[in-house]
This record gives C-alpha cells, sequence and structure tokens, in this order.
C-alpha cells in the first residue's frame, strides 16, 4: 500500500463555535488529499476534467477521533482502495499535531464522460492511479 | 418510523462547477434536518447546548444519488435510528423536484458533557427524541 | 424607499471558533436577501440564469456591527440603491434578535449576457426591480 | 510599501455554478493572505489569540476583476495600510495566471481583549506588523 501525504493547516473560518473543524470540512480534506495524489501522478484532476471526464463522489464516509484545531497542521494520507471499470475508491486518514489521528474514511467517485454518464474509467487513468494502490 | 420533515433551497454558493450543490454539503443540510427536528420536539439543540450538552459528530455516511441543482427546493427527512446511552444515530433521505430522491446517509452523535467527556445522554433528551423513532 | 425583508437562521457551520458568525458568511446573507427580492418580484434569479442573464459581483461591501450567534433569527433587509445599464447596486441591513443591527453593506452587480460579455440589463428586469428602488 | 506575498491554489469546493470562485470565498483569501503575513512577522494570529488578543474585522471590501479558476495558483499581495491605536487595516491584491489581476480590496480589524473588548493594539504586535507598512 502507497499513501500520498498532503499537507495542509486548519483556517480560521473551517472552525465552528465548538472551537474544532466543523465536520463537512473533512471531506473538503478529503477532497484536497485526492486532489494532490492526482496531481502527484502526473494527471491533475483539473486537466482530466478539461478532457470531459468527472470523476463524482457517489458515497461518502468519515469517522471523527478527534478535532483538528485551528491553524493546525494536518496530513491527509490518501491511498486507491480499490479501482474497479467505472469506479475508484480512496481511502482517507488525516493526522494532527503529534501525530495524533484525527480522522479517517473513504469516498466512492463514478466516473462520467461529457454526457454526464457513468463510463468506463479511461485506461490512461487507472493506470496512473495504479501508483497508489 | 416517524420522519420530520425540513424544508431547504438550494443556495447560489452551495454549488460547486459541475453545476450541482459539492457534495460535502449534503451533510450540513443533514445537520439542517436534525436541528429542525430537535426544534420540533421542543428542545432546539442550541438550548441543550446553553445546557452545556453538546453533540458532536462521530460518524458520518452519505450515498449521492442525484445532483440537487441551484434555488431546488430540497426536503430533508429525519429520523432517529437509534437511542444508546452516549449516543445517537440519525439516518436523512433528501428529496428534490419532483420528489426524486438526492441522497441518503446517517450520522452518529456521541453526548459530550461541558468537560468535553463523554457523557450519558440526557433522559429529557432521549425521552424527547423517542418521538422521532 | 421599499425594502424586501426576508428571514433566516443562523446555521451551526456558519459560526467559527469565535463563537459568533464567520465574516466572509455575511455576503452570503446578502445573497440570500437579494436572491428573495428577485423571487418577490416575479422573477426569481434562477430563471434570470435559464435565460442567459447573469448578475455578476464587482463590488462588495460589509461594515460588522455586532455578531451573529448560533440559531438567531436574523432579518435582511434589501433594497436596489441603483439600477445603472449594466449594472444594480443593492443595499442591505441584517438584523438580529430583538432588533440590534448586526451589520450593513452593498453589492454592486454587473449584468452579462451568455458569452460572458457586460450586456445592457433587461427591460423586464429593471423594471422588476424598480419596485424596490 | 513592502507586500507579503502568500500562495494558494483554488480548491474545487470553493467555485460555484458559474464556474469562478464564489465571491465570499475572495474574503477567505484575504485572511489567508493576512494570517501568513502575521506568521511572517513572527507572531501567528493563533498565538496572539492564545494570549486572549483577538482581531476582528468591522470592515471588508472587494471589487471583484476577473473570476478565478478551479486549481489556478493564484498570490495574495497583503500589506498593513493603516496602524491605529486598536484598529489595522490591511489591503490586498490578488493575482492569478500570467499574472493577471482578480481581486483587491482590504479589511480593518478591531483588536479586542479578552472579555471582548476593544482594546489598545499591544506595542509586541504594532511594533512587527510595522514591517508591512
Amino acid at each position: 500500500m502507497k499513501e500520498y501525504i498532503a499537507k495542509a493547516r486548519v483556517r480560521y473560518g473551517e472552525t465552528d463555535k465548538m472551537g474544532v473543524v466543523y465536520h463537512p470540512n473533512y471531506f473538503v480534506y478529503f477532497e484536497f488529499g485526492r486532489t494532490e495524489l492526482m496531481r502527484a501522478t502526473g494527471l491533475p484532476y483539473s486537466d482530466m476534467e478539461k478532457q470531459d471526464s468527472n470523476l463524482v463522489v457517489v458515497e461518502a464516509h468519515c469517522k471523527y477521533i478527534a478535532g483538528a484545531v485551528y491553524d493546525e497542521e494536518i496530513t491527509i494520507a490518501t491511498h486507491v482502495a480499490e479501482i474497479a471499470k467505472a469506479k475508484i475508491q480512496f481511502n482517507y486518514k488525516i493526522r494532527g499535531k503529534d501525530d495524533r489521528i484525527l480522522a479517517e474514511g473513504y469516498t466512492v467517485l463514478a466516473c462520467l464522460d461529457k454526457n454526464k454518464k457513468v463510463a468506463r474509467l479511461p485506461d490512461s487513468i487507472s493506470s496512473k492511479l495504479a501508483r497508489y494502490v
């Protein structure tokens, strides 16, 4: 299993009145993780979209273990859990200061063509993503 | 099973460049659903917080079925799937125009006391929530 | 001067760790105010977009007077401050509990045609908006 | 005039259905700019908060010149326009690809003490910020 490690820092507006990161924002971090993983393969997702292929989230899951605080440096470890014909599953683990685990989860993404129909994941993409399986 | 039906309308900023609601925002709608359910029981969550009890999301899951579009009127059907000693699970179903199902999911919330320690859910709260089991 | 009064309620995720609404979100409330004003004229902004006319924000300003808190009911009073050939200015005043003023500001919007070029505001729209000057 | 240059990249969720960054998010970028400026002075804002001093936005303004697109690398040039007894004004200029100007604006922040009362800006802070006047 090869993970891609992306680094981010918690922004003020990502927290809520409880003083920690508002829970839906972890899915924003997950997305950041897979975006940077894709960039690292040589195919940024923005280029994939320009080629009329879209990956849309069809399932998302997160377990919240500890709250990330404002300005905390976090790491998002992402790997490809499964590549199917028209779907990919990414798994994520977010760690904060002192390496404590903050959250873990997954998202399943379906590949859509330019008509927004489910389509076979192009080989050029699945072969690149295979590096992080 | 008794659901609470809350209504909302998709805001411009909730969409993304794909033209539909950005996926983490469905968890914002889920939260809106359970907040209105709690208000309907006579105990708004804001009052619960004033009494130093917090409900924090410890697990969240969503299946995305169709994309909600800008200005679409949506309904969030929420019910209490389980009440445990220190945890509650809410299940959600979001529908859009013509009653088409957009998303369904759940969140598990843990009860914390004023010291942010897991605590028994007060009877006054669990009895109220029992109406929507 | 005729204002349109829209009502909203502060959502949890709109607050930040300071315990009040995160400042950029007041522009989301402003947008909500002008959206509901437009709906009240009989021309929802979503219909205007379907007719290939867009209003894009070219200037935005806000003075923050007091912080809105979670679950607070707020009113957004919106009126049309100026209608020019290809621009509209909306002014806003947000009030909270006990009618205390929370924020006031304005946004200037330019009209764009389907090619995203600045265009004359259609008469059908400016005449409708004139009700709230 | 000495500016601090911070770099960011437009995230997917920061865009809206028009295909460019949703306008309130430029204030998030402004905040990112001043946060990184403060960190560069040796006093991260998160430390300032730990010392019970808060800077709250009391006025915000933005002129939108061109829309930033998904995954675009942007730079936020921030400088301190004015330091008064209990207030600071930061000015911002955001540039995108090929150095095109996307937005410019300012925010005025008031200094609050631990009781959330307006307070004199500590000398230790104003002297540090003076580097970017």
